[in-house]
């Protein structure tokens, strides 16, 4: 039977600057050998901390516009600037206005979770790298105070250097693919940012199903159930572990992410027709 | 080092009527006994044949309202009916249109890619039982020719029983998680249905990150979480593991999916007043 394992590391807290690939390569020599086809998942937030992609926010210069868009939104201006600065904007969402309730009922310490929803009463959806996110992927936890992290400068770039340098270290063939919690909904839930050495999306289009008819489906977001599987064992908050390997998958080699920017931008305008002329015929 | 297993068995092929429970027991019990705490992650479509959710198009009574709604969007009139009778549709997504280019990259049988294309050409945003889906979960697909599958009736009232069943059986405490696929922007993945005897969402919004502060997040969709990484070894077209045992898991006891029909309406409202406000001043 086709079994998978998802094996958590515990690499202790990444400061910014640290070697990564180093540390990773250590706490599996000790307790985890690498093996080939290994798929090593990794939280983009402790990538960015080892690309040293943090910025001062005290020395962030605030444009006009970053100004009247915070000021309507209700994000912190000196992150609406850097999220123009590293994306396009598509729209926004009023995360505290929609979700208040649920996200009360679902609060372990109201206080701080009313001090959490303060302090990000919408969330900004963005393009970045033909990939949609939101705040193009910026925040401010999990970084030291006053300092917020970017995503690294090229995730799938990114994904490569660490795969390439795991595997001299180790000998062995793998894969990388980092992760970064999105809202989907009414919650959230992990999703790939970039990948190396597997496919991200599963090439099986137009397979028959168990009944020999051609079905729909077999473009299955591998790298993102990789992410999703991930986080049962990442948590989101206090947890110390940002890589999770994953073992014994079978699965095809390629690069990178595909670009769904345009694909998304064309989607959202076509469903927006469809939607109109659909609701007209169903009252005509 | 916090690990889990995603084991995946081979039930055979389910058909209507078929003893769903009685099959996964005696599979786990020659293979792979169940133990307390395991998350048996099933796909959705295997206990709708259990359940005998199916229905026989040619006996379908189609409305004209069904017709039009069939005219507008491709969708076999048949299929549209019973979207209609099974939940609120909200809006259509012309998933041929938008997604030719990228659909034919990835098949490997151009010639059925094609015929699934035109046999799909838009899909139903459906807000079913309070969970969104595409057609209300109904397809043609891994199902007898001429007859469409429906979801259960309710799925989490089916996921309860399942679990009763199955701890009856096994003697163990168990969750149980149903799975289906769904469209996600450029590709498809594993969502959760219903769910039984797990907490569908974490409840640790509020807590503290590394550095002490109040953290965002906390709400991970651990069902999600779990169906999407079950969906790495159920594969979506001729592979028959329609079932995953998760084993070593840290959860909460909880019943069923929380109701996100209202917010996500609620949402997409509010979504588009703010992104109006935000285009108008970005330019001011």
């Amino acid at each position: 039977m086709p079994e998978l394992t998802f094996h958590g590391l515990d690499i202790g807290t990444v400061e910014p600057g640290d070697d990564l690939v180093g540390r990773i390569a250590e706490t599996t020599a000790e307790g985890y050998p690498l093996e080939d086809g290994d798929v090593v998942v990794i939280t983009t937030k402790v990538v960015s901390m080892a690309e040293e992609r943090l910025v001062d926010a005290d020395e962030v210069e605030v444009s006009e516009k970053a100004e009247r868009v915070a000021d309507v939104t209700g994000i912190d201006p000196r992150e609406v600037e850097y999220i123009y600065r590293e994306s396009d904007v598509i729209g926004a969402i009023p995360v505290g206005a929609i979700g208040e309730d649920v996200i009360m009922d679902h609060a372990v310490d109201p206080e701080a979770a009313e001090e959490a929803i303060s302090a990000l009463p919408s969330a900004l959806v963005t393009d970045r790298n033909g990939r949609l996110c939101t705040n193009a992927g910026i925040d401010w936890s999990n970084a030291p105070e006053g300092q917020m992290t970017l995503l690294p400068a090229d995730p799938d770039e990114g994904a490569r250097r660490i795969r390439e340098a795991l595997e001299d270290r180790t000998g062995t063939d793998l894969a990388v693919v980092l992760a970064d919690s999105e809202i989907l909904g009414p919650g959230s839930m992990d999703l790939a940012t970039g990948c190396s050495g597997i496919q991200a999306v599963d090439s099986n289009f137009g397979r028959t199903d168990l009944y020999g008819q051609p079905k729909i489906g077999g473009m299955d977001m591998i790298a993102n159930e990789l992410t999703a599987g991930s986080a049962l064992l990442f948590g989101q908050a206090d947890e110390r572990i940002p890589v999770v390997v994953v073992r014994g998958l079978d699965y095809e080699d390629g690069e990178g992410i595909p670009n769904s920017g345009g694909l998304i931008r064309r989607g959202l305008r076509k469903t927006i027709q469809l939607t109109a002329r659909l609701k007209a015929r169903e009252w005509i």
